[in-house]
């Protein structure tokens, strides 16, 4: 059994770098060998807390879920063919029969299997196997950091299909981290012509800027509400109940609201919601979106290398989640298994 | 000048039957003799409190916008073979030309003249003038009562469109007030096959059953929750928070809900919104309905009479106004002002 | 092995009863034995001509596609408690993970194999295999033969759903043969309020009228122009150029045309589509139809077993699929194996 | 009365520059002086022909619907500040209360009033008098010819609509005149990554390939089928009904076609649209697409100025419409009246 290097999340701020055997591709799997994984910041929470809501860490759990790589195996039924085929790798394979999968929402399947949510291991490693159809090639023109990124370009391309983003649209965007800066550029993308994001962070306002946002707002300075700006679409990525009860109340009318954000529950501001008619949505993971994320990357219109500010060996993992506890200026590490 | 007789608000509990000047309808305006009115929970909201939110009674208003009647004028402008038409009348005129109108949002614009909110007067009088286009002719198998409520029927119609109910849904309609019980009816119409309807009033839920729930809760006896019943749509009528917030709680994965219920901020399940990918949102007045309000009741598809449970003279007024306090078994009462 | 009998199409007007070993139900499949079959018009047409287009039936063909029974035999991996579950067959199985099956079109996947169409063997045996997802539990209160029409209702659901159709739609249907006598009933479900039913035998649109038809159109003696109806929605159901260009000339601004009805290209009428700015589509089998459909029959919203004309025994099969060469009066022939 | 030159078309080929009465502008019109026109293939068809389909020119028209300028009067009830605005005007003014309008639809009103569609005149003249809602403020970044061309822009604005086109769209546009320039501009805005332009005239193309088509074919050369290219979108804007039939063939499963190209009846290829549930609907003007265009123009998204292939004075109107038939090289010819 040949072995590997893996990422093992073993408590509370406790990573282990385990030997583990290579997964054996199973029927309708490939196995791809990974090159690049970004670090989310549900990969940072489950290190600091152990758990995200009702998802506890109960056993040793292998972190990472944006990942990318190249195909060195096929299980059986594959295409052999595939080997050497460079991949981004669709973190969540869901049952395919239930009604939400047969509706095409197969992020809403009850028993989605999703890396690195307990108790599936993810793919923070050397090597993961994978269902063939949530392994999806990428072009050449698609770098391998860029390959991994396409998991949380995928949340941007998600949100704004939600909001209905299209051309013309006003676009408020609340939150300048990782999500909120692809979901600035997917808006971009997308048609908006204004894209304002808040954040009380200058230096990632300052990214915003550089990433398609036509103006900025640091809350910290002015209330979103004095910003003089009527969005037809909120794309709330902070999480913070305040930023999302301000940013509805700036929402015109027949405005759409999509709670991207993770938090604690929050009021509504239900004269405003109605008397507006404004619709309020959340979106969890997504859905058919790794074509549209290859072609905006493929083509240019979105750079997601733009975000990775560190990259790090699969030895230094620890160091890559603590990249945003020690660095104010750290927005996305990646770690790449083969250095 | 001929007078005519109208309901006047003239403060909170003060509400006089005063002599007014029959109106002259103005170019592209017909002047309407109201034979019924409805009786709207707005109306007896103004004559409690004298406001509803930022809308205050500051001026002595008539009162009423459920109103039908038939065409007896026409201003300049109108064909006046329109004499003698039985019409509904639709209460709020919109500018036509901003940007809400000219995309058929015409309930949101800035501009609506809507009767009974102050400070425009509404249609508890003898006459009314009224724009020609707003003034719908009704066939002869709709009565006069059901010409009046065809607005709350609208209500209703505007739920559903916004629920996107259709074959199949199962919809939740929290509150069997007259709104909850034409949202039952509606839904029934729209294909619901499981409509679901919870109060704490007994003889609310009995009507809601004889008009097309399939199963009725009474929320003072069985949670919402222990209901059992997973509803694809989720219409609030009650304005309820706790009706809203157990309601929400209850959708199915990609449900809908819509907020017709008038009421406080209420605090919304952040987690479920987003792990179910639930829209949420709310009603304000309605637009394009009364085509299909028109064409539900003549074809016996809904039966809006049903719902009335009480008919006053003009004289009386204020009665109707007080049978919801005075009556548990009251549900809508008609003011018929040329009795 | 255990033996059964199934009806088998050998060439052009050549059907044999022939034993054919009881299938075994693979990992995910339940074995069901059939209790109803549905004639189809493509049973019929493969029968007499060999061929639907470009689909040829070039070996022995187990034809039927329409069929419901009670689970007698399970898969690996399947619950065993589904034995004895009374279901109705959903006759196409999809690979579950090309992109139209992931984006929840699954009847556009296009490795489909689908029951009866070569050379996939269909249902009209006396028992047959299917994946475990797409035999539907139906409650006591659909018949056998209402399980096994959950088929063609599915077609109409499917064509409403196209269509658009809801409360106050105005429907014509084009063409009064089994697919639209369902389009009828379910374009009544859905809330249209208005159903006209065109056709050339006066005994099928005397059916129509019974199912839900509010008129019905004779177009050997009356043009559809003539009929003074202006539809929002068609829903072509013959097959017949002349019917489809005659239909969409009637539609309003803004209507829907769906072309249910198989046959040859057709002009269409470029100026009226463009003006009236007319959507136009056709419909490929369904999805995610039968939740719909079953919720429909079982709350009675619509009866199936009002167009069943003549049952036949399995031996009688050949009888089955003359019926309607032979008796004008002939809808639906269900065959029952069991018998 | 003060008078103007207008271009009057007085016949077949018969094109005058009279001097007209500055137009008093009516209660809610503004009066704008026109400092550009575009020409239109719609001016050009009724020069050459006097008549499109069933609009004949009996009276003297004054030609042109594509203009811009500056407020220079207003009517009784307009606000007098407007006096000074720059403006795009909106041709078409609808009679706003139609179910059409209400509905947001208004592009669909029967009773519109359209710029030089007979027996309206146009604005190819010094001044015209227009609706207030309907001469669009500008800002300083749209130029006076941009203003003008906001009119066809909001064709292209419209079609992309139409289609559905978002980010990642793959879309084929037939016909690189000025309809397919700029739609090929709104496809880009819109976010679709593959964007196939063709035509027979290879000018057009390398002007198609300049404004964002990812690809060109010369269907001169080479058959759009042969080009190897599976749109989802297909938006016709040629009105040759073999590229319309021959693009319709090459549409991805679930794809939508847009015809925007005028033109005869064409064979509709039936069992493909039924196959592939492939949506068809034509485009007649515009709705709502002014905000859209302006949005585009103002933020350098579209850059309808490099379409401009020709500036002519009002006296050169009839130079300017020959413009096509003279000069292979000619896409759009704009009028100034003020040079």
């Amino acid at each position: 059994m040949t072995m590997m290097q893996a990422a093992v999340l073993r408590g509370i701020r406790q990573l282990a770098i385990e030997e583990r055997p290579v997964p054996e591709p199973a029927p309708g799997e490939v196995l791809v060998q990974i090159n690049a994984v970004g670090v989310c910041g549900s990969d940072v929470h489950y290190y600091q807390h152990g758990r995200i809501g009702d998802f506890v860490v109960e056993r040793p759990m292998v972190l990472g879920h944006e990942s990318g790589g190249v195909i060195v195996g096929v299980g059986a039924g594959v295409d052999a063919s595939r080997v050497g085929q460079r991949v981004s790798v669709e973190p969540g394979v869901p049952d395919l029969t239930c009604s939400e999968c047969l509706a095409g929402r197969y992020n809403l399947c009850p028993s989605m299997r999703f890396h690195a949510t307990p108790p599936i291991d993810g793919s923070l490693a050397e090597y993961v196997a994978v269902h063939e159809s949530f392994a999806h090639p990428v072009p050449d023109s698609i770098s391998d950091d860029a390959a991994a990124l396409l998991e949380p370009l995928s949340v941007g391309v998600w949100a704004n299909l939600k909001g209905h983003v299209s051309a013309g649209s006003r676009v408020l965007i609340t939150g300048a981290g990782p999500i909120g800066l692809v979901a600035t550029q997917c808006a971009r993308a997308f048609g908006a012509t204004e894209i304002v994001v808040s954040d009380v962070n200058p230096h990632r306002l300052k990214l915003a800027a550089d990433l398609g946002a036509t103006a900025t707002v640091n809350v910290a300075e002015t209330p979103l509400r004095e910003a003089g700006f009527e969005p037809t679409v909120l794309l709330e990525c902070s999480g913070h109940p305040a930023a999302t009860a301000d940013g509805l109340r700036t929402l015109a009318r027949a405005g759409r609201a999509v709670l991207v954000g993770m938090g604690e529950d929050l009021p509504l501001p239900l004269t405003h919601i109605q008397s507006r008619e404004i619709e309020v949505t959340g979106t969890f993971r997504y859905a058919n979106t790794w074509p549209t994320a290859i072609a905006l990357a493929a083509s240019g219109r979105v750079d997601v290398d733009s975000i990775v500010t560190g990259h790090f060996a699969l030895a230094e993992s620890e160091a890559a989640l603590l990249a945003g506890e020690r660095d104010p200026l750290a927005v996305k590490s990646v770690i790449n298994p083969q250095r």
